[in-house]
């Protein structure tokens, strides 16, 4: 090819990634032959041409562009002639960045993602290891320190064993909520359980007075549900926690609320006006009605989640202004920071206004989003959100992450387009976004991992969901490749997030069934003792909280990637093949030793033996492996030719 | 009329009703103009004719028969001719005795219940107020004095104020058993309040360990349910309960078991061999299989509760003739009787079985039957029952006095039809079961009490009989006229039985709604005071426990009757007309007082005025009233004109 771009190769684009507003870059297209070449920026609707020179290095032009100095997402792409033609260059159709390809009208662009740098993530999170729990099915507690209490339809599983079930009426709305009795208290008696598996992060679902069994449809944003406990029981297991090192995370539901709670009252349950039964409701200004009070948006149409207008004085001011606003107020009882659940669906300045507040009342504390897809170029509703601009999002749940490493470990897609992915996040996301992802492979939102890796069928009816079980084959294949998968989890820049009873063998399909109870005394102690070895492996090696990461060439089956930090490299190696031992070798590490940290026995690295379905991680011994001069190895990239597909 | 006969009138028939086995009666017919006159009886497949001779009353005959000396039924009728044809004559075609009707073939024949007088009825049982409580549903007690354990598939409703609710599979296959958590702690702290109801017998739905809410699918005779308490906490019960003066008495399922059982152990939730899963269980005799192991005989087809072969030995020991059978282990805990589930289903013998071992075990103790319908008659499966002979059953939950009195209540039947109906059982039971006879009007298999008497609407739906409640106008006309025909339940013969929460405004449809928890703090109080105000007056008056019972005739509209015990005469009046007001009058009462014990005033009785749906309870002043001339007041019926229809 005589045109060339590469966004992830230092000679092409310099520095790396994502970069401060107002900061520089310098931009170089290869070429021997165009002419009239032009960078074309497009930054807030406005494009610029800029004409290209030639650079220091032969074959080559360049730019060197002084970035706006606001945060935002720059666009760029080239446009040159050659032989009385007009070309254009761009990222492949992918958009992932990195090798480009010559397109002969407008071509989808680079992205540079620029940021005010307001702040250092907090270490006590990027070092961290998350463990996310839904609180009813987690733990029940053997001290009955406070009485719980259920509203209305609800239903306690009488065994802590059984399936979580939807109680549908004759129309297939939800009649009842069942719970197993899960509390606060529960989660008390297991922190220490919790510091064995090496967490130091507990991010909990929704506590707060709501009428289901999830919590997403908060009632009273100030009472924590007295099904699971009460303010005093959240502040101490917030120092409970504090005591063995463990953070805690709130899961904030700002969007909208419950029609069934003290600001909607739509069933009358609470004491006072809401904004259903009447206008004069001091919480009427909060909802959006067409038409009072039946007709009112709600959350995709839900209609027991009545949507808030979240720009109004008023809700802001409950929500994070006032000294007792709802952010405030749990952090002050211990919290360390909050998830926002849908945060897509909240304004921008709403969440600024949050983080604002947050950072006022503890400054080390950390904000979280719930967005599903690259974070740093979300469209919501038309338009592009300003999640990492530095005012807001300090991570968001890292989906993306999940679904490459499923497809890898499926054989959907190869290590080579897993690489590109999460190569992509590692350019578009601010340094402290990357390091901050919540890494997860499981969640109260998705199917339970073992059941996705031990292929159970498709099935459509509710109640087989409820009932499948994958056959012993199944799950032990299930099992070895949870086992990888989780290693690369635990070994992957960002912080890992462990769905509770993922460690411990839970199956199931989608909710409700993903959010059955840990199975204390039936756990695979297999994959539980797999967790705490690699967990400690993470927890040890700080080069797996802080080092960069660099993905190395392989075949489709191997995943492959080092994590450098200081003077150490650690040389990650994972086969997804179930049949096939893999080999790899790699220039790099030729002739040099490596101690496997599963096995802690040294070996010789210039051919490596991979099982099937295993995984190798090597700290090199002998300090820091260089793999492409010096140049890029400070920079913390590769050249292009190990990423391109 | 030229020939007639009246069971029920001493000139007829002397002596009145059942009679002991190998006694005398005598049956008289009057006849003008009939020669030929045969007294037929019928009795063990075995006709006789006696011809019928002269009285000493002027145009009557009669014959003095030994009867058999075993116990039975023995039927009778009687033929003649007249004018060259022949006739017979029996009793009408309702078959309810007393005065009969002139018949050209084959009558319905008379009823003379033959018996053993084996004992008299204990006082405690016969001058007892009983209560039934359906374990989970009447109160979950303060006092944690044992964990609650649940099988799989157990719900517990999180609130106690929730409808029951089934919860079925698409099959309709009930899937889940919910729970409210009522326990036998609950119970005991209760004790207190059913003292001050005037209770002194406690009847308990089966509170053995089975799968179910309802317990009737027993998995273990010897466990008490986990969900409900332990053995202690029975026993407990039992000694707090005597120290308040009240009995227990246990629901026996023997009739079947749960196919989830120690004994069945379909799905080997029971450790041991169960006989469903092996021939060599020890269990395996006690079933019937058509073909091993799924086909198998159960109760009214439903495979959860395969059907037991009763007389098998080893079944008969476990049950009752081992000194830790089953009817003596918790006679000896404390219990003082048992009520038979399915009593048509059980064999005499078996019945008799229990019936000896458990006055060899308490010999005060007694045992009660679920039978439908007459019980002195019934013929179940082709065979007349002998639940009546003397060795059998003590008592039956007489639903024959439930219908009767609702259809009274309702508008349905007349006063005179009602008082048939009573009379037939007066008649055809011996003294100590009509004595002993459950008289209840509400219980777990029947819609709630206030529901029918407020005439709600036959519903298809489930679901809409879960939420229907009773208009506040519906309501109030079932609530007064459950205040007459409770009073009617306290003031008649035989032992009155308290529907859990019929007390205390309860409503529901059939089964599950019929088992709904009971309101604590949310009583009708109205009804309750009413309750503790008339079961307090039957509790102090020993003729309403013990007084002989004779119905007045009547408009249809106002059900009366006089109970009379040695010195003492009550007047009994009861108006069901919603609103005309009713008059009464009687020349026994002329010129007499009373004092209405329901407002403490005297009044004179020559005219009585009884507003609509109210009632009248007067202690004569003065002492017994005379309503037939002494040959009839000592044996304690009236002659036939008050009676006929």
């Amino acid at each position: 090819m005589n045109f060339r771009h590469n966004s992830w190769d230092l000679r092409f684009k310099e520095p790396f990634g994502a970069l401060p507003s107002g900061s520089q870059a310098t931009i170089r297209v290869y070429t021997t032959h165009a002419v009239n070449v032009k960078l074309r920026t497009y930054y807030n609707s406005i494009e610029h041409f800029y004409d290209m020179v030639p650079s220091k290095f032969p074959d080559m032009m360049e730019y060197t562009l002084t970035l706006p100095d606001q945060p935002g997402v720059l666009w760029y792409d080239f446009c040159y002639e050659q032989n009385g033609r007009s070309y254009c260059y761009g990222t492949q159709n992918d958009t992932l960045g990195g090798e480009g390809q010559i397109y002969e009208a407008f071509p989808p662009s680079y992205q540079i993602t620029l940021y005010d740098k307001v702040r250092e993530m907090p270490a006590w999170y990027t070092d961290g290891i998350m463990y996310q729990i839904f609180p009813d099915r987690f733990n029940k507690g053997e001290k009955k320190t406070f009485e719980p209490q259920y509203k209305k339809q609800s239903l306690i599983h009488g065994n802590w064993s059984d399936s979580p079930h939807y109680f549908r009426d004759s129309q297939g709305n939800i009649e009842y909520w069942d719970f197993f009795g899960g509390t606060l208290q529960g989660i008390i008696e297991k922190l220490d359980y919790l510091k064995e598996l090496n967490i130091s992060i507990l991010y909990l679902n929704p506590i707060f007075e709501s009428s289901s069994n999830h919590k997403y449809d908060t009632a009273n944003y100030l009472h924590i549900a007295p099904e699971f406990g009460n303010t005093e029981l959240f502040e101490q297991l917030c120092a409970e926690a504090k005591k063995r090192g463990i953070r805690v995370i709130l899961d904030g539901v700002f969007s909208h609320t419950g029609d069934d709670s003290i600001y909607f009252n739509k069933y009358g349950n609470y004491p006072g006006l809401g904004a259903y039964q009447s206008k004069d409701s001091p919480f009427y200004s909060w909802y959006r009605f067409n038409d009072y009070p039946n007709e009112y948006e709600c959350w995709w149409g839900v209609k027991s989640m009545p949507n808030v207008e979240e720009l109004t004085p008023e809700y802001k001011d409950f929500i994070f202004e006032n000294e007792n606003s709802v952010i405030r107020r749990w952090l002050k009882a211990g919290a360390s920071g909050w998830r926002l659940d849908v945060a897509d669906e909240l304004p921008d300045e709403f969440i600024e206004g949050i983080k604002t507040a947050m950072l006022q009342e503890k400054e080390d504390a950390v904000l979280i989003g719930e967005v599903w897809e690259d974070a740093s170029r979300k469209v919501a509703y038309g338009v592009l959100r300003r999640y990492f601009y530095g005012h807001e999002l300090d991570a968001v749940m890292n989906y993306p992450f999940r679904d490459a490493l499923i497809n890898f470990m499926m054989g959907y897609k190869g290590s080579r387009e897993t690489a590109r992915l999460m190569m992509s996040l590692y350019e578009n996301y601010p340094r402290g976004q990357f390091k901050g992802n919540m890494n997860l492979i499981g969640s109260h939102d998705r199917m339970r991992i073992l059941t996705i890796l031990g292929e159970a069928p498709t099935l459509s009816k509710e109640s087989d969901k409820e009932h499948y079980r994958l056959t012993q084959e199944q799950y032990n294949l299930a099992k070895n490749r949870l086992k990888v998968l989780s290693l690369i989890q635990l070994t992957f820049p960002g912080v890992p997030c462990i769905y509770y009873g993922d460690e411990a063998g839970l199956q199931g399909y989608e909710d409700p069934f993903n959010r059955g109870t840990y199975p204390w005394g039936h756990e695979d102690t297999e994959i539980l003792e797999w967790y705490k070895k690699i967990t400690a492996l993470r927890a040890k090696h700080k080069a797996f909280q802080r080092g960069s990461w660099y993905p190395l060439p392989c075949k489709d089956d191997v995943f492959a990637y080092v994590r450098d930090l200081k003077d150490e490299s650690y040389l990650c190696l994972f086969n997804r093949n179930t049949v096939k031992s893999r080999c790899f070798s790699h220039g790099a590490v030729k002739d040099r030793e490596g101690i496997d940290l599963l096995t802690n026995k040294q070996e010789n690295l210039n051919q490596i033996i991979l099982e099937p379905l295993s995984a190798k991680i090597y700290k090199v011994v002998g300090g820091r492996i260089i793999l492409h001069g010096n140049e890029y190895k400070e920079k913390g990239i590769i050249p292009s030719k190990y990423l391109t597909p």
